[in-house]
């Protein structure tokens, strides 16, 4: 087991990523409950819940009793509507200021239980129980909690960090093989932003990753928490730095936002998403072509992509939309070689539409 | 005009207090904008944007735009649904993180376009414009936002501290007496607990105060927003001392319970509450007798106090539920003096039951 430390300004947290620790569960909540014993609600899917139920009532103390709150699974149900059904079923179980919610499942239970966490009584405390790659290396660390609007994704939230994080791979056993591979997409991500060990790891180590080995998992799964855990140290707030986390997301975002959310994963849109930012950089001439053709075929040797159709304008239109920008200027994060990116606010319409074009060429194909 | 300086740990806001500067107000709000230009939203209620509408526009320098939000009066809509339906009229109008709202209204529109703030894109910034007496003295200050459930009032919400207050006591011309009135009992309490020369004041003026004079009710609101400020720059979590602001609130909360929060406003709640905890006072022998009997007379002289019915089971049971108490102990607010107040935890069913049953036959001759 490893264990990475957040520490911002406002939290100090640490995630612990390892396998079978599940087991251990109830000492480590021992510990972080100290001397209170606060009344535990744990939220999670009906799904997750049939497969890791057992399991984690098995590692609790015995006597140590908790409530369980259910959210079905999908996008369409990281609404408010359920945040105040749940909310509701907080206080009428009798949660108070000092309750201890556990989010356990992927990052739409993480999102939605760390936003209900945040507003309930004003605060109470939770803990991230990632179970997807992408709840593990992205979602479930940094404080970001919200939920939809008709207008757009994640439009509403708070910032509320966990007590902690506990990313077993382990439980990763059952998750579709192209949810593994979606969420696969972030800890590439990481790598091209800042890490080119990790970069290089995931090159070498495909297969095993891919077929769920929990020594490659677990080395992807840390290495990825520990960038994304220094990146909001040095700027919880995104004013800087931690728009790098954005690669590939704001043209990811408009592909997910122009194809209705249905036809691609979220990781599969940044996929796609990295490449239109990475044409950009090629066409800047700032990245040297060994270091792109590398980005390009660590991609699609995670895919394959999902191909879509869309309109230029409608992505064009969708990209301005970003939530980074800031009164008319448009922020991108660019490449400049593996491991390394920069933010930028020159990205000219045309280069967006060329970039847009060209993806949409490869995504038709 | 008197400004008031909110310093916590999180925030350092001026609460600006005295009369006629809503003309001035454009020029306040170009100093809080600074260089940037954010878009200006305005939540308000259709009434009180007909009564001060056209002065509110004049206002703002020519060129100024702005949108408005409406929300309709009344506590059945400070709800998740209102939320909702209003954060998406903001990102549909195109706001963004640096847009700026102006809560324009009584401590509904607060509350809410508070909350709104603190979730909107994770948080945007805002400026109170209270417009009723107890949102001057009282909730426009602090921080605390939020929204009811089913299940109880308030239950769910953040802290965000709005960048600015602008309190005019010219704006309460309008409303109706009863509401002023009711807005008073929380400057009362704010004397009773920790300010003794603002009691003396409510208790010699009380005939211009009522009367609206613009100087006696810019003494009252200044002086109660003062109390409060250094309360909350003391324990801005109500960790400790925030608490004693919830004097008379305890069964206060339990009587607005029971009556469907229809048949008393708030502060007349209160009210009824602050007797209550006098008797408890008063049979512990914790308080002078002569100061027991100017809180008694100073509460009678700003009523009348609407009658009401409930049962003491209920009101018991309302009272353990607050959000006060922490795993099992009760938490409750008792003054020792004019200006004086403590916590404690020892307060018996015995000692409830007793000041509820008071109460019910004081509220019932
Ligand atoms: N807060 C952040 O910083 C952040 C960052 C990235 C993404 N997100 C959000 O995360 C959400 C996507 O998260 P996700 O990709 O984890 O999707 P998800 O939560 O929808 O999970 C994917 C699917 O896998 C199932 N599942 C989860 N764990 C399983 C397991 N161990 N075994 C079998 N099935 C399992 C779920 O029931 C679901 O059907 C989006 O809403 C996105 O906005 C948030
Ligand atoms: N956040 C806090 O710290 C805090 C503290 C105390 C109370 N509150 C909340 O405040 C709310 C009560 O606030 P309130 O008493 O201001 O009630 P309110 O907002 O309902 O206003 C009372 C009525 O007066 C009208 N009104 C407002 N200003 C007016 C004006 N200038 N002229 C004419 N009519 C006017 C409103 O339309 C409404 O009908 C409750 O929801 C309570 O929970 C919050
Ligand atoms: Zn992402
Ligand atoms: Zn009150």
């Amino acid at each position: 087991m490893r264990t990475i430390h957040v520490k911002t300004a406002s939290a100090d947290y640490p995630v612990h990523v390892g396998y079978d620790f599940l087991a251990r569960f109830g000492s480590h909540l021992r510990k972080i409950a100290g001397k209170g014993a606060p009344k535990l609600f744990v939220l999670t899917s009906p799904e997750i819940w049939s497969l890791w139920g057992k399991q984690f009532q098995a590692s609790l103390p015995a006597g140590n009793s908790f409530s369980v709150l259910f959210l079905p699974p999908g996008e369409q149900h990281k609404r408010f509507s359920q945040v105040e059904r749940l909310a509701t079923e907080l206080s009428a179980a009798g949660a108070d200021r000092s309750s201890l919610l556990i989010a356990f499942g992927g990052g739409i239970i993480g999102d939605i239980g760390g936003f209900l966490a945040a507003i309930y009584m004003r605060g109470i405390d939770y803990i991230q129980m990632p179970t997807t790659l992408l709840a593990q290396v992205d979602s479930s660390v940094g404080g970001k909690t919200g939920v939809n609007l008709s207008t757009g994704k994640n439009l509403v939230g708070s910032f509320h960090h966990p007590r902690a994080v506990f990313a077993d791979v382990g439980i990763l056993k059952t998750l579709p093989p192209r949810e593994l591979r979606a969420g696969l997409f972030e800890s590439i991500k990481a790598g091209i932003i800042r890490d080119p060990g990790l970069f290089r790891f995931l090159e070498r180590n495909r297969d095993a990753i891919l077929a769920g080995d929990p020594t490659a998992l677990n080395r992807v799964v840390s290495s990825s928490v520990a960038m994304k855990a220094e990146v909001v140290g040095i700027d919880e707030r995104e004013s800087g730095l931690r728009m790098i986390l954005n690669f590939g997301h704001t043209i990811g975002h408009a592909i997910e936002a122009a194809t209705g959310y249905k036809k691609l994963l979220h990781g599969e849109a940044i996929a796609w998403g990295m490449l239109a930012a990475l044409h950009i950089s090629r066409s800047r001439a700032m990245i040297a072509e060994k270091d792109a053709a590398r980005i390009e075929s660590i991609i699609h040797a995670y895919g394959p992509l999902p191909r879509f159709r869309a309109r230029v304008p409608a992505l064009l239109e969708a990209a301005g939309r970003d939530k980074k920008n800031k009164a008319g200027t448009r922020r991108f994060v660019l490449t400049t070689g593996i491991g390394k990116s920069i933010v930028v606010e020159n990205v000219t319409d045309t280069e967006m539409i060329s970039a847009i074009e060209w993806t949409l060429r490869e995504a038709a194909r």
